[in-house]
């Protein structure tokens, strides 16, 4: 027999940022391959008897390897009827799909994507700020500060990034942005842009910090990703956090 | 008194494609206000007696003025506890969301930004691709072609979307799209880099059709806005549509 996988997007953490078909195809699922910053969402929806398999990768320490997690995806999907693959974020950015739909294309195993909640969207909502702004931010970018060599991708476009009309997202940000913040200043941003510091989103650690280009890489200079949390910096011409905005907690 | 306004992103189109939490607030919601292409979300979970209004724009005909969503907006925040303000796609991307939150903000009225899925993040997923790759795509951006004159963006940096190693993702694209394309071939975009026209994704309407930069500039000369569905192309160094891949209507 072949099953047929369902690539889920986890959104950033907190169950209730799954979509309605995300939720279903858990409800339906055998089996359900996770990330680590997507075990609540797993074990929130899993119908009784499920397999359940943490999958994540980290950025220090304990961690599957991708050719793992391919071949695990793939010996279940001949095994179980309905496999889901449920992946941090928006399954599709930063997230190696690609390796994961490659694999099943060479075993014929049908798959679909359910699209979710990126990062970034998630950590612009949390700070209650839109991620483009009309005539002064007409592009939004996400990068990534961890590339396959895990550090910063050497075929980042600083240019791109360090345009004052574009807002941005730096996913895994947390050990590379001090050096992103200088390159991109010796570029030409400047070191007063806004910038926001965003952690854990969704998740009981949420932290938000409002600062500047300059002022975030000198205080990450030094540091590493953390097993824990996601860490996701913005930075361009952001709007100001509103003094209205409500965080879930006063609902 | 003062109500609460939670800016729900309703996703592409399809009601599944809501959040949970999304959905909740509908359910809870006295008042919707929702945009043209969320109105099958808005009905789809709407308590009995709540009020439904549709205050959408669109690229030609009869539309709602920003300035009347905003006095729509306090108007119902005024005088009723719960209000909606359902926005296609994820509400920070190109919604003209601070806008409406500054005018919030005029009044001392409370709000909340529920994140989506943005219509690239959709796209993608329907097409079976990711929105990034390993090595090869590391950065993902999103443009609008439609700026607040009607046209291309003049702001917009060609360079940055001429970049043969980032995916982007062009919103409202149909009318603007030859002109975008011309200018990024200029700038040394090869004209055969993949491109994906999307259409009406997760609707009954969807359209997909894979092609190339230089072709779809040349197929959608003369082009207008559409008024029924969104349009969104994606292009860079796309993976291949997989032949694995499921859509809705098979599961």
């Amino acid at each position: 027999m072949t099953g047929f996988v369902s690539f889920v997007s986890a959104g950033p953490g907190d169950p209730e940022l799954l979509t309605l078909r995300g939720i279903k195809r858990l409800q339906a699922a055998d089996v359900i391959l996770h990330d680590n910053l997507a075990q609540h969402a797993a074990t929130a929806f899993a119908k009784p008897g499920a397999i359940i398999l943490p999958v994540g990768k980290r950025a220090r320490g304990a961690s599957t390897p991708q050719t793992r997690i391919n071949a695990l995806l793939v010996d279940h999907a001949l095994k179980h009827p309905k496999v889901v693959r449920l992946k941090s974020g928006d399954a599709g950015i930063f997230g190696r799909l690609e390796e994961e739909i490659a694999a099943l294309d060479a075993h014929d195993i049908p798959f679909e994507i359910v699209p979710g909640v990126s990062a970034a969207s998630a950590a612009a909502a949390a700070a209650g700020i839109p991620l483009t702004r009309r005539d002064i931010a007409r592009r939004v970018q996400f990068v990534t500060g961890h590339d396959s060599a895990g550090g910063l991708s050497s075929g980042v476009d600083i240019a791109a990034l360090a345009d004052p009309n574009a807002i941005s997202a730096v996913y895994m940000a947390r050990a590379t942005f001090a050096k992103l913040a200088r390159a991109m200043i010796s570029a030409g941003l400047p070191p007063t842009t806004p910038a926001c510091l965003a952690e854990s989103v969704s998740t009981e650690r949420e932290a938000l910090s409002f600062s500047t280009v300059g002022e975030l890489g000198a205080r990450l200079a030094g540091s590493q990703e953390t097993l824990a949390g996601q860490t996701l910096i913005l930075f361009g011409p952001l709007t100001p956090p509103p003094r209205n905005r409500s965080s879930d907690a006063d609902r």
